[in-house]
Parts: C-alpha cells; sequence; structure tokens
C-alpha cells in the first residue's frame, strides 16, 4: 500500500499469510481480516495451534513421515500389516494414498526423487533407510508409489536395483484410465496402458 | 481421514487452517506440509505474528479501522486531510481504496449496510458515532464510498437522511464503465450511468 493504514504487526501477519502456498497478497489481506474479526473462534486457536505444531513437530525416523512422534501414528499402528510399505516421493502423497484408504499399510517417504540436473542423488533421499529397512526381513511387499514422471520412474528403477537379490517383493500401482476420466483427454501411454492392463467384466 | 495419519497437533492446525478464507481442506493440508517444511522459515515467524496480532489488535474508536494502536494509524496520521472522510462498509473496503491511493483522506468504517431482512438496523452500525463525528465540525466532506448494491444504496440514503440541515458535502462514488471494462460484459444500468456522466475528450 501506498501509506501505512494499520499497525506493523498486523501488516507483518499479512505479508506472512501471503507466503502460506493458496493465499497470495489481497487473500492474505482477506484472510488476516478474517482472523482479526474472527479473533476469539479462529485467530487464537490457529495461533495456539500453530505453536504447538512448531514446538512438537517431527519427521519419523523410520518412514519420514510429519508427525508430533518418532516413531509416528502410523509406524506404531498395530492394526496396520507393517510388512506392507508404501514407498512415496512426499508426504503429501502419503496424505493422498490415505485418503483413499485403499491399503491398511506402512509408508516409506523418500523425500523427493533422482533428479540429477538439480543435484538431487540417491543421498538427498532415504533410499539408504529404505534399504536398511528391507533387510530387518520385516517387509515383505513394497509398493512403488511414486509419481508417473520420467524423475519418478528413474527412481523407481534405481531403488528396484538397490534391492537386487533381497527376498523381497516389488511392486507399482496400475497405469490405467482415472476413474471419470474421458478418453479423449487422454494421453497415448496411459490409453496404451489402459488397453494392455485391461480387465473383463 | 479414514485413520489417523498424524499427530493431533498437526491436525488440529489442519482443521483449523481449513477455515481460513482461501484455504479449504486439501488446501489447508497443502498449507500444512508446506509450513511445516519451512518450520523456521515461516512456521515459526507466522505463529508469532498471528500471536502478536491477536494481543494487540484493536478496532479504532474514532473511524473502525483495524490496528494495533486506537485512534489508528490513519486517524493520526497529519499528513492526511482529516476533514475529508470516506464512509465504508467495512475495513476491507478501506483497504481496497488505500491501495488506489487516490486520495489522502480519513475513514469511516460501518461495519456493514443496513439489510432489515438480516435484522441489521443502525444501531447494529456505526452511523450515530459517524454523525456525531460531523457534528465535530472537523469534516467538510463525507464521500458515501458503500458498494453499488440494494443494502448499499439504502444504507447511504438512511445516512444522507441523518445528516440533513448539517453544514456537510455529502458525495458519492461516480458509476461508470470499470477500467478495463468490456462494454459487452457490463449491466444496463452501468452504461446508462457511464452514457449520463460521459465526459469530453
Ligand atoms: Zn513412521
Ligand atoms: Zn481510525
Amino acid at each position: 500500500m501506498a501509506k501505512r493504514v494499520t499497525g506493523p504487526e498486523i501488516e507483518k501477519l499479512i505479508q506472512l499469510l501471503a507466503k502460506v502456498p493458496g493465499l497470495g497478497p489481497r487473500s492474505a489481506r482477506r484472510a488476516a481480516l478474517h482472523l482479526i474479526k474472527k479473533r476469539d473462534q479462529l485467530m487464537g486457536p490457529l495461533s495456539g495451534a500453530m505453536q504447538d505444531a512448531y514446538d512438537k513437530v517431527k519427521i519419523c525416523s523410520t518412514c519420514g513421515n510429519v508427525d508430533t512422534a518418532d516413531p509416528c501414528t502410523i509406524c506404531t499402528d498395530p492394526t496396520r500389516d507393517q510388512s506392507l510399505v508404501i514407498v512415496v516421493e512426499d508426504v503429501g502423497d502419503l496424505w493422498a494414498l490415505e485418503r483413499a484408504a485403499a491399503l491398511n499399510a506402512a509408508y516409506h517417504v523418500l523425500g523427493g526423487t533422482l533428479s540429477p540436473l538439480d543435484g538431487i542423488g540417491p543421498d538427498d533421499l532415504t533410499i539408504a533407510a529404505l534399504v536398511d529397512r528391507v533387510k530387518t526381513g520385516e517387509v515383505k511387499e513394497l509398493i512403488i508409489a511414486v509419481n508417473a514422471t520420467v524423475e519418478g520412474q528413474a527412481t523407481a528403477h534405481y531403488i528396484t536395483d538397490q534391492l537386487e537379490g533381497m527376498d523381497i517383493k516389488v511392486t507399482r500401482l496400475a497405469h490405467g484410465v482415472p476413474v471419470g476420466g474421458e478418453l479423449d483427454y487422454l494421453d497415448e501411454g496411459t490409453l496404451v496402458a489402459a488397453l494392455r492392463s485391461r480387465t473383463s467384466l
């Protein structure tokens, strides 16, 4: 703004809110005003929850999940099949798969994908920890659920190579037509995969 | 989510972030993950700024602006023309007008518009305080900058009635074609107003 119109504390709040993904400078102002209007119902609790999460957040040293306990909620859940481990690029993917609630499994978060051009090699990911985890003999199947990108697939191949000779089943997500997807809008690679993996009705 | 995948503190943070305008449940999860990844650069400072704003936020008892000082930054700014007062519905409108930086004026925030159907009458707005402010004799012109809605216009008329007989100039925003607006997409009322208020080239 051209001139100061409010206190520096509120300007600071707006400036930091604008850095939250999903909020730009304009919606940060709208968000700040809403928080101020809902001072006791929202701003106070959110401020407290953020401080609480800030103080307690941990990365699970087993699987890489984000939690306030280490090992995390998933790794210590006795109702999950800890011998089935889904390998994902990051925590957002873990949460997305959990929303699908398809499998009652454990996870391993790689922290990204191999990307030589960006200087990201195997040591920047949790691949060694994954191999160690497999070596304990407690994991029976790894489902490689990386993104279907060039980097994702290269990472999947690298992991498979590292596990060569170990007694472990390694699978990957099926390719195919997204549920609700229109064929017209799909790329040819997806259509080829969907045809090859066709199932009987 | 079907099962708990992270600590209660992080779930609480996601749940509260989802109540911030501009963020829904899915983007709240993305925002929480981003905050956790940027724990020291963003989450800590934002948490502190929110607590700080929570502790210090005040509504200016003169104009209704949101600030950490009362009277506010605008009301105490000696470089502003305090005799020119722009009347707005809420603080978001005040900030929007300040971004335009068209006038170096003071403000009066009504806190909404008259809306009998929603049970909002004159006593729910700061109209009496506005009249008192005019009575001090320090205000020379009021620019009624309420929204061009039925409620906004009714509120403008009500205010004008209250000021009847007082020595004050009351104006309103011009109607017309928005800058960059295409005639094709404008309603007839706007086009009529733009034609009637046409200016010479
Ligand atoms: Zn874990
Ligand atoms: Zn003020």
